[in-house]
């Protein structure tokens, strides 16, 4: 089957299976679906996969892994989740709050901000969205948590978040200034030691 | 005009006059449209009294201020800010986030969470609602800030937001836990050496 074949005549036993960019709309619209119906647990990728029409394998040929999918179809993020986890590794424990902060900010930046706005509107305007998108966070942030050893992992993470997520609120969203058009580096050195203490600091 | 005077028949110059409960509803629903019109700032309590038919004295009478209906009529907030603010200045500067960061838990808990829900949907909806906020923010804020004696308020007062704003999403939007659970008293101890950071320490 050509990349640019796309004839209902070529449908075989799970109907058409679409090309190409379509797969990966396929696997969009699948996904979108069947996380907002079983969560971000529950659903699967053979499902996801089964829904679409498509094999398994496209799946992580298009996105790498669920989180992949997840981040990329129904967050919309700006950016593959397991490979900026690895990224985000790569340096000495007690300035990963730091490396944070710097790659949240410019990758946002470059996203343009208004990605930021859409997600926080599909978490106010969606209980589940709200489920959803804590269970894919949990994951994220435990692992680079766990990773430099820290105790009481879930509070951290969720400490981390409100940083994080009101950083976002008030750089894209409510556009507070003067941190909407302050230089990345300026609020790297304000937030960062703030984030750090999240991560590994004395919490109480 | 008794209080429970309600016909058209006791209009006056200005329409009729609203009495009791009624005031209070005329002048949410006046201030209401002329902060979307007109934007924090260019609100008068004048023009918001006179589109609601009622005497500007009963801005004072209900709200206080301009800021408490505001925060009471448009943002909904379960508290006046600047009897807030008085309280928050009891005490001292070494303590300020201490006391921002408790204050602010107990008096969102108590209002059940979704009033934040909903503050959080206008801004997100609302490109206009993000501006009034940062207006009013920055006024609560920097009175604050300004009383500690810091420097670099506007930026101590965006950072101060951002943290406070992502701690009511974490607790009372998406719902995060352990965050959303949490003993107050463990979540200040967590959160309130970061706030104070953010308004009297080494922002860089």
């Amino acid at each position: 089957m050509s990349p640019t074949d796309n004839s209902e005549t070529t449908g075989r036993r799970r109907g058409r299976r679409p090309a190409g960019q379509d797969t990966r709309t396929a696997l969009v619209d699948a996904a979108r679906a069947v996380f907002a119906e079983t969560g971000y647990d529950g659903a699967t990728v053979r499902a996801i996969a089964t829904r679409a029409g498509v094999d398994a394998a496209m799946v992580n040929h298009w996105f790498g892994s669920k989180e992949g999918l997840f981040a990329q179809a129904v967050l919309e993020l700006p950016f593959d989740p397991l490979e900026l986890q690895k990224a985000l590794r790569q340096g000495p424990d007690e300035e990963l709050g730091e490396r944070i902060v710097r790659t949240f900010i410019t990758r946002w930046d470059s996203a343009g901000g208004g990605q930021f706005v859409a997600l926080m509107r599909s978490i106010t305007g969606h209980e589940q969205a709200g489920h959803v998108l804590r269970d894919f966070f949990q994951k994220f942030f435990s692992a680079l948590i766990t990773s430099v050893g820290a105790d009481r992992i879930p509070l951290r993470m969720n400490l981390c978040a409100s940083q994080m997520v009101g950083l976002g609120m008030v750089r894209y969203v409510a556009k507070f200034e003067p941190l909407t058009s302050e230089d990345v580096e300026v609020l790297v050195r304000a937030i960062a030691p703030n984030l750090q203490r999240y991560l590994t600091g004395d919490i109480g």
